[in-house]
């Protein structure tokens, strides 16, 4: 490992963003983004294993946060309570992020590639969330329609609240957005 | 254009099927699949851009079939009856496609490139059945939860039937996948 860098990863991903958003995925290379945060190419692949990755460093993290959080609701709580706390939670690791998660989906949706990416992690996520929901013995196909139904929450949620401005806090919107998904499928 | 080929994209089709489930998508070649079905490369070419879109040729047909669906039923119908009714319409397309549709499953299963396509028609999808909702005068947040919700029901009443054997037809999985949605998302 060479020197320390402090904040390499968050340093890197900045100007990913940056650069994306000012010439496009497709056209940034990862030399240029080393050089844009102060660092060398080789840093750069210590960290990501390529120009798409450094934006979804954080995907693990979400995951990981979101399928505890429902795995530590007490089991009395129905399974769509259980996936509304842990919405909950997830919402507040994007306390401090308005700004950083609006230009993401903005550079993610200009770019095929980084749209294919973004859809395989929320795929992913739906089902670790199935599957931690079969651990608390909810059975199929509800334990599988659950986890759709949080995802579509957190999809709908969150591009509400990048296109709201940023007044209102994330956990709000997934509110909103689970409030409205349970009246349309109620049929109202 | 060459000589008229009988059933040549259908020929090409199951064709690219049989080769993705014997030896992989990556290991195939578009050569190969027009070998297989018996017509030649640039046949293959004048039918499908690539050897991944030879999977996805029904694709534009399910959405517009989808999204005429929904147009169709009676202004007075809620969302998600008009939904329901439209997965109606949508499971009359695969009457005759369960061993077909099983296959194709497994393969795209097994191919991160196929997989991520697939995800990419279903996003697809639920923006198309999102704006026919919207143009039947349903408001936001409730005509993009209403197609997300539709897009649960079909994937998971589809990952069901081709998991199912094939004695029932597709309709009653999206039925049953549907009342399973609206009892989680009741709370119960």
């Amino acid at each position: 490992m060479g020197r320390w860098e402090p904040n390499a990863r968050g340093r890197l991903e900045q100007a990913a963003l940056d650069l994306y958003s000012e010439r496009g995925f497709e056209q940034t290379t990862a030399a240029q983004i080393a050089e844009r945060a102060g660092l060398t190419e080789r840093t750069f692949f210590r960290h990501y294993a390529d120009k798409r990755e450094v934006l979804f460093g954080a995907s693990h993290a979400l995951e990981e946060l979101f399928v505890n959080a429902l795995a530590a609701t007490p089991d009395t709580a129905a399974p769509i309570d259980a996936v509304a706390s842990a919405l909950e939670a997830v919402a507040a690791l994007f306390l401090e992020r308005y700004d950083f998660s609006r230009q993401r989906q903005a550079v993610i949706k200009a770019s095929a590639e980084l749209y294919e990416r973004e859809l395989i992690k929320l795929a992913s996520l739906s089902a670790a969330l199935a599957a931690t929901l079969r651990l608390r013995g909810v059975r199929d196909p509800a334990a599988s329609l659950t986890a759709e139904a949080g995802i579509a929450v957190f999809k709908i949620g969150f591009q509400r609240w990048v296109a709201s401005g940023g007044e209102r806090a994330l956990a709000d919107f997934f509110r909103e957005s689970l409030d409205e998904l349970k009246a349309v499928t109620a049929g109202g």
